[in-house]
């Protein structure tokens, strides 16, 4: 019999029950659950509605519980419907009539509400950990390899010049605007909507301050109405893990095309790479493939709740059960995507030689070359159109511009000399960026005593 | 050991094994891989790479391997990776070396790509045959009310009235078009990839038109290289279930709307109705709610679908083992979304005083009156400005169009008469609706008439 | 001829430059790039790259071009490629070579960086000043209309009786919570890309501290590989807009339903509906339906741009030009739908009477009796079953729970007295929430007071 | 005034006027609205609701509208509302009293449904034909390149060599679906909705067979109230763009990858490529990107068009108004990305001698090894790691599979001759897969003549 069954005469359909249930899924919550029935006893009897007494039973009660559902001592079913009912149902079996008193001055929605709160704090603290672990892997890859040279490109094509820390540094700024939006989504959702009741609050004067000190919120949800409805939380959560996997993705791509053997830049470790059933000699980039693939899962996730929650009239809607399901799968997967790229940067090796040798062909020191021309007076606009005419002239040729002969480039710039030998240095295009921020060996330092200091304050 | 790490010489990572395995997803294809198992050993044996005594003893080792995960003697583990190489596993510690023969001639990209297409193709059959019961449940309910009205509505607001087998039926047609649409998904995909090896075809001379006949396919699939890289079919599925399921969730809201104390047209069953845990009043529509919110899910399946796809590079990519989630999920989802929608349906009451009271109000004859005043030689556009006018004196005076004297009718039309009061009849406004489609008794008898012999030739 | 055709030879095919051109898109953006072409000269003016009278040169040229767009006497064609390229011609043509010294130590993928940047920065303040607007019309609504009771829903079914204000202070919670969103992407976009060069610093000692100082930016992005390749303000600004847009969309659909006839708590002003073409009598809230049709769009525009930025590698792609259109729309969009119902809210009637009228039906006042019944010391899982069998008797005699007789309470509660029905009065049951953040009037004139502190204050 | 204004008393807010028009967008629909409405009129002229003289001259306005049309003599404006009210009032001011009979037995509604079906109906069809013009570029180039190798992958890593024919003829086979998959579609919408009234159908008996005559539709639509909800179409035709445009974002990333310098397979023309603002050396896949970019957009479509319609209620709902910019962009999109994709193949250039040497490092030849093993009697997962034990040893001593003795060969496989040395010849290794729908030369050639002899007969 359903715990809401007064006003019915037929029961639920069985497929209806099996429609309905939501406790596969938010069995996940038990944790959260009790917790927030432990501080919602022990608040009803701060204000004199349970006797302490009272309050002692249901307490060592839900413990219980929690101890038989970490030792697997209960089995969720289906005519469960979800973990609330499932809880209350298992306190009234354990305790008896005292049991039935702990849904005074609360609703399912309240709990749904604090219950999911409670859940997606700790797994944004969790994110924000492992944000840091992988941040510390590039920073460390970073450090260990300040003379590395490699292309920088656009377009995939060869570009500039770049060192490898400076490259990995990139990816370090990337994940600190995740570390801090992650943050900023902690603050706004650490606000508690328990109290609220179905959606109008209740009949009793309950001491919601005192809750909110009991479970660890920043501050009290101010409408009711709000509290019941709201899963901003868990839509802001899923858009700043889509954001970063969107990074992930992006790094994780790199890694498949730099193992490819091609480029040949970065060696997997064959921890984090797999074989083929038919090809022997197959080592594929697996991990960077899956995180790549993962992120069609995690921008379904922030789709399917937006949809969800578009066009839904106040308050609680059944509709809004769908969110749990989304929300856990994108921070398991996040999670995990997270976890895996930090140990397979840790594990990676990077052929230095290979990465040397490509940035000597595909003329990545033209811009140097233009740069080069406008201190002889010429505007960038012009030393560009005749750099790009040498270009062409040393593809026809099979040349680099370095092995363009001194007569050749004074048909362009009457008063250019051996110098230009020095600038078409790839050593020296890398040296030679000198703004803030460039890839100069400078600048690249700068960047890591700034991204250690940020981590030991963490 | 893993079945393909001759060339490596770390073994994989705990981590990796559990991020990389699809075991705890794709065991549910264990149906299909081992019926494409037989398959290609039938077909090897055929063409003499086995011998037929090495074909029995896989034979019999697949078949009692399929009865010992159906009778849960398997436990699939993580380290299995997947079902394929679970139930390689499997055949060689259950008959020995023989067992190592059955990957000749093919590759785990082509167990995957037949496996995945057997399942899509059952389940793609199994939610047309839902799709014709809701189609029938609809039909009942309609051909069981034709004299029922109820208003029409654009814009929830009232329009004209209409039968209420009418506005059944436009769910009907809806339907009759996802039914045509699964159709033509399932031919497009009933074509046989396996025989592609990893990706360039076998160096075997294997007979795949024989593998067609045993697997039921209607063609074999003419490039290796496509063959292991599509997964259309699954995108196809994905899309065809996403409009579909845009359907129910139009009716769902309707149910919603329909079943709330200020409409109140439709009655829901108990038995797919549920309260609330703290107001004993409630009954809510849950199952139209969770048929809503689960669109959200449905609409996330596709986008990952085609997210994951995007810029792959051919051939197989690690990103595709993301798509069986995606698709189980789907059409898990849409089957019971179908069923539940027909049991709903099957079981609802329709409120006929409720819904015929509804047309009096709101002026749902306002069109009708301006059709008529054009017999009087007045052009459309002046007579519903005319109307207009007489619907704003009506709301100033709280009148119907039927309360207005035929004075007040004859300031605007001289040649006005008694008959006026007919046109406005409601059920005069139904019948009145002469064109081909529309509302009117005979028009939705023959759609009824037309529904009836589709369904029996299906 | 293309300012970088140097190196080829073939013009580039016609099909193509209409491809490839953004013109029609970003010449939106002249004005940013104007902005930051004079900051970046007079940058280079201060670190001695430009002469002051080259300086004065392209100061007045840029100024020119900038009064030139804004009074049409520009034609943006396709071969202008993009608003770069455009005024970086223009320039050229209006002042000769000096113009060509524009370019020096900066590159395109830097102007498209910083001009987003800007162009994002300054709409995402309009969308606060915006959103301010909103909260200001919900909160002198809800500060005219404390006294108004309506119906609270759950599951679109009548719950609790509310006031208006409060109903109307839940959404005012949900966008305070924007803003702060909005407040926290702008503080985390605030950072400045410009001295990028192509994606590895500039050849030049350029001062982007000044650069920073002249464009307004909080501080200066730290490694030039993200500064070119970072869209997370475009994205991030994009998820906060679908977050607010559904929380618009969900006002709005309580508009509709609300305007409907048959709730018909709402009455829009004639200034924001519509009437049909074909029925004289029809009202539509058009505004209302757009902006809850508008969200597809706004979600569609993150997803986009989600998909455009997944797995590319650094530093600047093509794809990312597909950016701009995207955010445009977004914020478009989004903008005018916070006006649009902001202008609806102020225009708006609340009809009292029908909202009071609507609580009394639908067994509203259920949890309050079933809270009373507490008071005789019944555990509230009784109570409630009591009160669902009260409700059901009620239905079947077409009772209201303030018609049952004290007898018919008393076999259930032997001790209860004439008291019970001051508790089912509906104007009780609203007093009667205490807890903090409820419907009952002192807690909402205290929501109100916090919401006037909050608003004086921004 | 509006034509709809008879019962308002307030004239529309001007922000409204702008929010709620849709002409900026559906003006493109002049043409398919002045057919729906030519139609119309000679079937009202036909069932004699207009005289033949009040048809003329309706007919002749109607023809001038659309050559003032299309001769830029009418200028859209925001106050016109929608292209159908637009053309409804430019030809009451142009033929007088008579132009507001044109509006008799139809809606807006009406309308609207036919002008998008009769619009999408063209664009699919426009479709259809580059699809087929796609194909044929990838077939000429297929039938040229037949004895080119390259190196195919999976993984991105090279798996096992194949002919670069076979390669686009993989494409060409995703491409065949795609037009099958458009081909059904058209098939799914070519139904008329015309005569539907605002949803109940219309008070006159009105000829919808003599229309869909007209109007060139295979069938009429059969129930009113669908008629006007429908937009299956216009979410099929994205659905099956979005997947259509997947394929292309497949062929857009391996240009991108294929014309790196580290590939280096393919070179583009160029007409079909760009250049760097600052890098003089650059030459840029910019097309192929945009493809790829544009996925994003088109994805976006997708979602914004399901989820617009996701929960409408019947019949039409201003939301819908949406549709037409979603469908737009995304057919427009489309449509100029298959035709830049089949000039930039057309255009482009295959290096043979580079993708020939890529198959000759990497062990492309491992699976026929293992295949050749197993005829010694070798079940295939031992070979399979005696090939990977083989491959490790050659990784460890810089060798080829080719380049291992006899002598160490022997080790494994005790009977292994010289021949050993034929199978690994890479040559071989293509002409070696002998199964249908394989690399080799003789299945290569089968594709080619199946797919000329399809494109024929088209």
């Amino acid at each position: 019999m359903k715990l809401w069954s007064g006003r019915f005469k037929e029961n639920t359909n069985e497929l209806m029950d099996l429609f309905n249930a939501s406790i596969d899924i938010d069995s996940r919550l038990y944790k959260e659950d009790i917790e927030g029935s432990l501080a919602h006893s022990q608040m009803l009897s701060k204000i004199g509605i349970l006797t302490s007494d009272e309050y002692k039973q249901i307490e060592n009660g839900l413990i219980e519980i929690l101890s038989d559902i970490e030792n697997n001592r209960v089995e969720f079913k289906v005519t469960d419907e979800d973990i609330h009912m499932c809880i209350e149902s298992l306190l009234i079996e354990k305790i008896g009539v005292v049991g039935k008193k702990l849904h005074t001055a609360r609703s399912r929605n309240d709990q749904v509400a604090v219950d999911l709160r409670l859940y997606v704090k700790k797994e944004v603290k969790k994110i924000m950990l492992l944000t840091l672990q992988l941040m510390e892997a590039l920073y460390q890859k970073a450090n260990d390899n300040v003379e590395v040279i490699m292309p920088g490109y656009t377009h995939l094509q060869r570009a500039q010049p770049i060192r490898l820390s400076f490259y990995l540094m990139a990816y370090f700024s990337m994940l600190k605007r995740d570390y801090i939006r992650f943050s900023n989504a902690y603050q706004l959702m650490d606000s508690m909507p328990l109290g609220a009741g179905a959606l109008a609050g209740t009949g009793y004067e309950t001491d919601r301050e005192y809750l909110k000190e009991i479970l660890g919120f920043d501050s009290i949800m101010e409408n009711a109405l709000d509290a019941v409805s709201d899963r901003d939380y868990v839509i802001e959560t899923s858009s700043d893990i889509a954001l970063g996997m969107m990074h992930l993705s992006r790094l994780a791509e790199e890694i498949v095309i730099y193992s490819s053997k091609e480029f040949d830049f970065f060696a997997l470790s064959d921890q984090f790479s797999t074989g083929s059933s038919i090809m022997p000699q197959k080592k594929n980039p697996d991990a960077a493939e899956l995180i790549r693939g993962k992120t069609g899962s995690i921008y379904g996730n922030l789709i399917s709740l937006l949809v969800m929650m578009k066009g839904l009239p106040l308050a609680y809607n059944k509709d809004m059960q769908e969110d749990k399901k989304q929300i856990f799968e994108a921070t398991d997967n996040y999670k995990i995507s997270l976890e895996i790229m930090a140990k397979m940067i840790n594990t990676m090796t990077f052929k230095e030689d290979k990465m040397y040798m490509a940035t000597k062909e595909g003329f990545l020191n033209a811009t140097d070359l233009a740069d080069y021309l406008v201190s002889f007076g010429i505007p960038f606009r012009e030393s560009h159109e005749i750099v790009g005419n040498l270009v062409a002239f040393a593809i026809d040729n099979n040349l680099t511009l370095e092995d363009i002969s001194l007569d050749k480039y004074k048909e362009y710039v009457i008063d250019i000399d051996e110098k230009v030998y020095e600038i078409l240095d790839i050593k020296n295009c890398v040296e030679s960026k000198k703004s803030a921020g460039s890839t100069n060996k400078k600048s690249v330092l700068k960047m890591l005593e700034n991204a250690s200091k940020w981590l030991e304050e963490k």
